[in-house]
């Protein structure tokens, strides 16, 4: 039994790799098969179909961004130094392409690219990765909402707002980084951030 | 001479939506002959290789977005009016998916699924890309340049963090809106510029 789980597992290592090269809809059953020298009916032992495989690259994908940039945010203290430790592990996931072990191997943002490859395909696959994003959201929601419990952001911050531009530092940042290869790409985002969280900072009393 | 040079459109016309649909890579001229029941070699007469009919397609997404985002926003007067409205059509091309006159069959914006397509392959096409986006953030940090100019924008203004900031704006609108069909996407992304001009008013005197 664990020698099966260890493949399926590298199974879904090397089929998350190729999706961050052709994209998750172009991994397919036959694909992987031909890629690992695996025969289809063995990939068919531990995946009943393409959908199953692709749903369990996804949950890979999040189990990685929760041990890669969530987990290491919750051991900073609650309120901005939380914040910031997860926003900075967020720049880091996207300059590895996503992923700890084989970054090499992996080019671009999972996420990123499959909201694009997915944003009009109704599913399973669609639904989960949409999960995944409302996730990563309330989870940036919830980090501002205790950095205001803490009295580091104001009393009326609206948290969902905060995190939709967190979230689009991040994604400007992987264009800028990545595609354009701006070499101002890190410094815009840093800026960026510093705007946001003045932003969100509590108001000084008029004097 | 006209006819064969209105077929032309019209296949770049349909590579260009079924590109919005499964991604540029994935229209090769098999696809693309298959889809419009024409033969590889009367296409191969326009095309000579897959790499040929994909700039082809992406030379009329730009041209889409310059007659759509950027034409009209030249009518307006320079400075934040100017800026605004490239803004605003700018989120307006995001709802439609790109394109104008077949929203129906693009739901995409080409520029956004390019740019996670094609940011780890290297070529003409990646590098058009590359020139179409660099093009887009110039021209955004030439009208927050005049905005200056005019007095409306503070002297001392880094204008292509500005651009960086109003692209990432765009960017989470879209994954808010089209992905996350989130009721809110469209007052965020408001609410984000908004502050996004507010840090770009000229500072007030100390009174």
């Amino acid at each position: 039994m664990p020698r099966v789980k260890r493949t399926r597992h590298q199974v879904v290592d090397r089929a998350l790799a190729l999706a961050g090269v052709v994209g998750l809809e172009n991994v397919t059953l036959g694909v992987l098969a031909a890629d690992l020298a695996l025969s289809k009916s063995g990939l068919f032992a531990h995946f009943r179909s393409k959908e199953a495989l692709q749903l369990a690259v996804l949950a890979e994908a999040v189990e990685r961004f929760t041990a890669t940039v969530v987990a290491p945010a919750l051991t900073q203290p609650r309120g901005e130094p939380r914040v910031r430790a997860l926003f900075e592990h967020h720049l880091a996931w996207v300059r590895a392409g996503g992923g700890d072990g084989d970054a090499a191997a992996q080019h671009r943002c999972i996420f990123m690219a499959l909201s694009q490859e997915y944003d009009d395909r109704p599913g399973e696959v669609r639904d989960a990765l949409v999960r995944s994003q409302r996730d990563w959201r309330a989870a940036l929601a919830h980090a501002a909402r205790l950095a205001v419990g803490e009295g580091h952001f104001r009393a009326d911050l609206d948290v969902d707002q905060f995190a939709f531009e967190l979230v689009g530092i991040a994604m400007t940042y992987q264009q800028s980084y990545k595609l354009l290869a701006d070499e101002r790409a890190t410094a815009f985002a840093h800026a960026a951030f510093d705007g946001l969280l003045a932003r969100a900072a509590p108001r000084r009393r008029a004097r």
